[in-house]
Formats: structure tokens, C-alpha cells, sequence
């Protein structure tokens, strides 16, 4: 392991993150909630320390695996806590705990909230909490599509060879090319929402919050009723519609910008994740039209509002899932463990992922009944080898353990099952709302303090593929 | 598909239960309940259609796997089908679904019940309900240790080779003679424990009819409050012991009554068993201390018991652990899914599955560390061929698959996720007691009808490796 180079690239990721703080500067003046102070503080203590990591370490070598692994997992923790600096100089939250768990659920792109009160905080601070999901969302597409598949996580090499899009074949320096040309299919659908959801009425930092919030598949809303609050068709389908763009794989996009007629249709794991969508919406959808929503329409958007959002892993809200039938709130339980397309800002195991196991499954059915007969598992017409399906079925069975164990240190601390259940499920699959104590009209603000450093640890892992967290703990990697 | 061969086999198995039928008459007339007259009909009834059955048809060849699936699924359906007539007609358990629902829980070692008072039985149906656990158990064992190794099931293959026991390499003729070991070992078990269990004061009667219950990991009492009736503390105690020696591979104590020292501190399963009620025990035992009993000893027991109790899948109860801490009740939980032994009478996915589970994930994270080294899956010593632990990772995703729609379809029914949870993995697992509405202290009376049905699937799949049920389903199964 070279802790030179890792701590040489965490500062100069470091110096990043306190440009990104000036952002919500202008919002801060215009509005004139005079919080823009604490960002600059917030900046400098940021920047200094990045540029002295960044200058006093050298990079000798080039980037491997292990180094790959430490920046990652580093990276979004630092991220996470200097990132929540201008929470704690400005007192909107006071406790290090809360302020670290706000930050983290904000670049984890999970959305879960310890604030009893959003509306109250000033506009600065909301913007740059928003933009936390935004940053956190851009560094997901590029660790998704161009460093996981080259560090062999969890059958991720397979995406390599299913999308023949911008993908790399070393870290550096093509992987700087590829993110780019990613950032720039990202930078562009958020435009494109942003002027959409103004066209709908949001003014533009409102517009600007949850754009964010969609398209890093996040859920922070600048509203207690999050989009429940706007009571208006047009802005939830428009919502609707870029919570399924976010959680599709962003290589179809670039492809598709590059006029490659049929790139999604021609997706066996996009088709697969429309299916899942329309699935659970009917499913959902025939409780809601009897027993919830006057008219159809209604029932179908709040339905399929809440189906893409904790599909997708969003988070966000239209209506309070809690007074649906229990069926309904145990598809929507199912659907945060699935999660969006690989190569999306999306959480949870992944759309592929399911596909596979469950044509293993298929697979291991029919041997049964033909012994001799040697049955692949496929992807479309692609045959998946079997290393591969051995690799995923170890990420999910890792995931399930780690769900476990979650779920009992959580009742531990005193949660009701369906609590624990639904907040290590929403942390986990890097959704926000859960069920029971933490369900969509509730928060975390209740969940005692080595609950909240747990469920931290969950947004973590389970936003960068499980084993980019837990290899950090073998001793064997920290050697030379 | 042979389907003469598969009928004569069911003709003659049900001459068998008929003949068992007779057995409660004994205890019917020494307590005058008057309820022989039901075990006369059922048994006639049973017989004269099991020797049509067996008469008019013809063994043309030898039993293949299809015929072996066949024979265990139906051969398990028949007899809860002709077994549920006592209940029937003796008024005691007036419907049918609820009749057959009893009968199958009895058969597939499940023990739920839909009895609100089950003191209010006869004794001779009392005595047939718990029979029908042991003979459940006899199968079970046959099936598990003799036919499905030779099916190849989910990786059951890995113990023919795993326990050089009395295993044979046909089906038939040597199936005959390996069985009759086994159930020698089963029945002079069986008579230890009802020696000690009258030892500790109990007649005759309730001695057998709890021996039955332990011994097939079971369940059924003939007492409303289950063994928490017998204040006992040397009756407890047998009950562990025995319930920990019906959860064993019963390969085990054949070697061990045949002198061979160290026949269970070799099997590493047997070892991860005993640490897996070790450490649930202390984890749950910390709780029980502290807060529900006085003395450590009572404490302890009642902990050791109920881990045990589910654990093994037997379902014995001797306190309410819903009254337990949130944790507590989570660790019972997922105790459900794991069950006994491989060979033993217990229900669950098996010790064995678990631990090759566990090696699995551990070969794969260290895999990421050394992407060049081959790290195979390991049983102590004992090298798991890549073939068998797809075939195991197979069965347990097949498994979570049927828990989850299994759950949602009784969400779907009315019942709130812990119930809903707790009814399916109780009866997947062939434990009895869930959680919520199915609890220690309540029983499956108020499931609506469907669930029933649907529950009493479950056993049967849970009970029978899935494989073996589930490929009935397959059309290609009955082709010629």
C-alpha cells in the first residue's frame, strides 16, 4: 500500500471539495440568510488542509487496486467530514454525530435525514446539501463505469464487456477521459431538469435542490412534505420521468446521445428494470386505486411516484406509503434491496445483479431435471461466465449478511423489528425512508448515537459495492 | 414418468399408515374417551384404497429420480390427506383445511397448530397428532441420509461423501437395509427418552407423545402451554438434550453406538451446531438475565431451551419470548432459517449449508485480495467441489425466493409483516411458533383459509429439500 499517494490524492480531492463550497455562496447573499460566512471558513480549513497533504506527499507510482480501494472508501468519508463543516459552524446542526450523518447520507446519495425541521434552515445550507448528492452522485457514475470494473468488484468486470460504451482499459490516464465525457451526459440531463421542473413553477434554487436530489437518485427535498409538497401533476411526472433516467445506466445515455438508435431497448438490464417498475406498479397500484385515491390518475402517479423513487433508491415522497395495505409496503420493502441499473447514481445490489441470480436459479432447476445437460447462465445471448456468476452471488450473499447483522445491532439499540428491518434496508440501499420509526413522514433524528455511526457505515458500504469498505479492514491489504 | 410404479408405492405406504392408525386405539380405550371408533373407520378407509392402489398396479423396473420425487412428494400429501380422517371424523377438527393443515404440520415435523384448546383432545387423537411427527421424522431421516444424496438435491450429494456411514450407492435393494439401521438408532433413542421422561414423573402417554414431538424436532404437546406446563427442571433438561441429539445426524449416532470415539467432535457440522447454540444463547442469555428471570439458572434454561427448540426446528416451548427484547426475538428469527443437522429430523436449510455459505464468502472477499490465488471452499480438511457449493448457493437462493413470496402473498392476505415473516419462516423451516399473530403464545386458527393452504405448501416444500416439491411444477417432469 503507498500512503503517499493515497494521501496525495485525497488532498487534491480535498481542494475540490472546497471550490464546490463556494457554491452555495450566491444563494446565500441573494436570499440574504447571511450563512455564507460559514462556507467560506469551511472552504479555507478544507483547502489548507488538502493542499498541505497534496504538497508534502508524492505520487511515485501509478494507481492499483489497493490504492483504488483506500481513495475510494477515504474519499467519501473525508468528503463526509469536511462536508459537514458549514453544518456545524452555523449551528443548523450542532452535534458532530447528526452533522456527520446529514453529510455522509448527502454524498452517499442515500437522503435519510436527521433535521425535524428542513424548511427551517437557510438557503445556503440547503443548496449545499442538496449538492452533496449531486457530487456524490457524479462520483458514483465514474467509480461505477470506469474504476470498479477494473478493480474486479463483485462480478462489476462484467459490465465492461455487456456495454462496449466509454469504458477504459487502465485506471489512468484514460479514466480521466472517460469521466468526463460521463460528467458531461450528467451535467446535461440536469440542465435539461432543471429547466423542466422551473417551466413547472420551482424557482430556480428550487429547481437546482432537487434536480440534485433526482439525478444523483438522493431524495433531499428543500421541503418537510418533499415533493408531496407540490401538488402538481406536471412536476412529479417530471420527477418520475429523471429518477429513470438517473437510475439507468448512464453509458445508454451517452450512447443514445451519440445516436445509437435502440442502445435501451436493446439493454436486456434496462428492459428488466422497466419490468420491475411496471410490475410493482400494478402490484401497488391495484391497492391504491381501491383503497386510497379517489381517482385513477391520482392513484397510478402517487403509485408510480413512490414504486421509480425507492426503485431507483431516491427517496423521495408524494404520499405516506405507511397507510397503504401491508403488501404494498413489503413490495416497496423488496424494491429498496434491488436498486437501480448498474452504471446509474442508483444504490442496492442492482438491476443485473437480480437478473443473474435469478437466472442461476433457473439454471440450477433445470440441471435437476437434466443432469447431464450443461445450461449457462445468460444475459440476452451473452453467456455469463461462470467466475462471474460466482462473484455476484458472493457480493449478495455478502449484502445479506451485512443486512443481518445490521438489523441485529439495531434491535440492540432498541428498535422495533420493522424499524430495524426498514433502517439498515433504507441505509443499506442507500434509499432514506424506511418503515416503521424511520418511514417517509418520520426521520432519524430518534435512532440513538452508535445507531446513527452504524447506519453511516451502511450508506457507505452499501454505496461503493460492500467490498471497496470491508477490504479496508483485512489486515493482509495494509501490507507493502 | 412411471406412474404405475408411483402409485403402486403410494398403495403400499398407505397400508403402512393404516396399520399406524390402529396404534392410538390402546391409549382411546384406556382413557375411555371412546374415540377408537375414528382410528377403526380411517384406518379401514385408508387401507382398502391403499391396496386397490397397490393391486392394480405393476412395478414394471426399478424406481429412477423422477419416480423418487414423486413418491416423497405424494407419499408426504397422502398421508396428510388420509391422515387428517380421525380429526375429521371424530368432529375434533371440524373442517377440512384446518384437519389437513394439522395433519400436514404433524407429518412435515412442522407443529403449528390451529387448535385454540389442544387439551380438550382425546387421548387417542392427542396420541395420533404426535405420531404422526414421529413417523414424519423416520421419513425424513430415510430421505435425507439414503434417497436424496442419489437425487442429487440442492448438494445433499456432498454427505455421501461427507459421511461414510450406513449410505448406500442404489436406491434399491440396499435403501431397505440403510433404512433399517436408521430407524433402529430412531427408535432405541426414542425409548431412552421416554424412560427418562417418566423418570421425571410424567405417565406413559405424555412421555411418548413428547418423545415424538422431540425426536422428529416437532412440536406438538398435549399441554396449551406447550412444556412451559412441566415446571421442571429435569424434564427441561431431557428435552434439550434430546432435541440437540434429534438436530444431530443421526449417521452420528449410528457410528457412536458403534464404538466409534469421536464420532461427533470430527463432524465439523456438528461443531458449528454446537457453536451456534453457544453463541445464541449467550447472545439472548444476556438479555433473559437482566431482564425477565431472577436466577441465573432459570435464565439460563429457558434461553438454552428456546434456542434449541428452534434451532433444531422443533418448536417446544417453555416461556414467551415475544415478552423478550427486540434482539433477542431477531436472533430466534433467524435461528428459523437455519435448522438442523444435515440428516437429522430437523427442517431449515441445514447447518451444513450455512457453513459452506460462510466459507464461500470468506473464498470470495479473499479472492479480491489475492485475484491470482485458487481458494477452495473447505468442510475442515475436506476440499467442496465448485459443483456442490453452486448446487448449495442454488437451494438457499431458491429458498430466499420462496420465504419472500411466501410473505408477500400473506401480506397479501391481511397479515403485518412480523406476522406475515414469522408465519412463513416458521412453516418453511418447519418450526411452528412465529412471531406477531403466530407467536409462542398464539396459534395459526385466525389465518384465513387461503393462507392455510398456502402455509401448509410451505411446510411440505421446506420440508422436503424444495427441489423435490417444486420440480412436480416442471412439465417436463411427466413427459414419457
Amino acid at each position: 500500500m503507498q500512503i503517499q499517494l493515497v494521501i496525495n490524492i485525497l488532498g487534491f480531492l480535498l481542494i475540490f471539495l472546497a471550490g464546490s463550497m463556494l457554491l452555495p455562496i450566491p444563494f446565500s447573499i441573494y436570499y440574504g440568510d447571511g450563512d455564507y460566512l460559514y462556507f467560506l471558513i469551511s472552504a479555507f480549513i478544507t483547502f489548507v488542509i488538502g493542499l498541505i497533504s497534496f504538497k508534502l506527499t508524492r505520487r511515485e507510482r501509478d494507481v492499483r487496486a489497493r490504492e483504488g480501494f483506500a481513495i475510494v472508501t477515504l474519499g467519501w468519508t473525508s468528503f463526509s467530514i469536511f462536508g459537514c463543516l458549514p453544518f456545524i459552524f452555523s449551528g443548523t446542526i450542532p452535534g458532530v454525530t447528526d452533522a456527520f450523518f446529514e453529510t455522509m447520507s448527502g454524498f452517499t446519495t442515500t437522503g435519510a435525514t436527521i433535521l425535524n425541521d428542513i424548511e427551517q434552515l437557510p438557503h445556503g445550507l440547503l443548496f449545499w446539501r442538496s449538492l452533496t448528492h449531486w457530487m456524490g452522485g457524479m462520483g458514483i457514475i465514474v467509480l461505477s463505469l470506469a474504476i470498479l470494473p477494473l478493480l474486479g468488484v463483485g462480478g462489476m468486470q462484467l459490465f465492461k464487456a455487456e456495454v462496449p460504451g466509454p469504458v477504459p482499459d487502465k485506471l489512468t490516464p484514460r479514466v480521466t477521459e472517460t469521466a468526463k465525457i460521463l460528467w458531461g451526459v450528467y451535467v446535461l440531463i440536469s440542465a435539461l431538469e432543471t429547466i423542466l421542473l422551473m417551466f413547472g413553477g420551482m424557482n430556480l434554487f428550487e429547481a437546482l435542490c432537487h434536480t440534485f436530489g433526482t439525478m444523483a437518485t438522493g431524495g433531499f427535498s428543500t421541503r418537510n412534505a418533499s415533493i408531496g409538497y407540490y401538488d402538481n401533476a406536471y412536476i412529479q411526472y417530471v420527477i418520475i420521468f429523471f429518477m429513470l433516467v438517473a437510475g439507468t445506466n448512464f453509458s445508454l445515455h451517452f450512447r443514445f446521445l451519440k445516436r445509437e438508435i435502440g442502445a435501451y431497448h436493446r439493454n436486456k438490464e434496462f428492459l428488466f428494470f422497466i419490468g420491475l417498475v411496471a410490475g410493482a406498479t400494478i402490484l401497488i397500484g391495484i391497492d391504491t386505486m381501491i383503497g386510497h385515491f379517489d381517482q385513477w390518475e391520482t392513484a397510478l402517479r402517487n403509485t408510480l411516484f413512490q414504486v421509480v423513487s425507492i426503485l431507483t433508491t431516491t427517496g423521495y415522497g408524494t404520499a405516506d406509503y405507511e397507510q397503504w395495505s401491508f403488501s404494498s409496503q413489503y413490495v416497496l420493502f423488496l424494491l429498496m434491496f434491488i436498486g437501480g441499473c448498474a452504471g446509474s447514481t442508483g444504490g442496492g445490489m442492482k438491476v443485473i445483479r437480480l437478473y443473474i441470480l435469478i437466472q442461476f436459479v433457473r439454471m440450477e432447476v433445470k440441471r435437476l431435471l437434466h443432469p447431464s445437460a450443461v445450461i449457462p447462465v445468460r444475459v440476452g445471448t451473452h453467456v455469463i461466465p461462470r467466475e462471474i456468476v460466482t462473484h455476484v452471488i458472493g457480493f449478495l450473499a455478502l449484502m445479506v449478511g451485512l443486512f443481518i447483522t445490521g438489523v441485529f445491532l439495531m434491535t440492540l439499540l432498541g428498535l422495533d423489528l420493522v424499524s430495524a428491518l426498514g433502517a439498515v434496508a433504507a441505509s443499506l440501499g442507500n434509499i432514506g425512508p424506511g418503515l416503521g420509526s424511520v418511514g417517509p413522514t418520520d426521520n432519524y433524528a430518534h435512532i440513538p448515537v452508535a445507531g446513527k455511526w452504524i447506519l453511516t457505515f451502511f450508506m457507505l458500504a452499501g454505496r461503493l459495492e460492500i467490498y471497496t469498505v470491508l477490504i479496508l479492514f483485512a489486515p493482509s491489504f495494509w501490507k507493502k
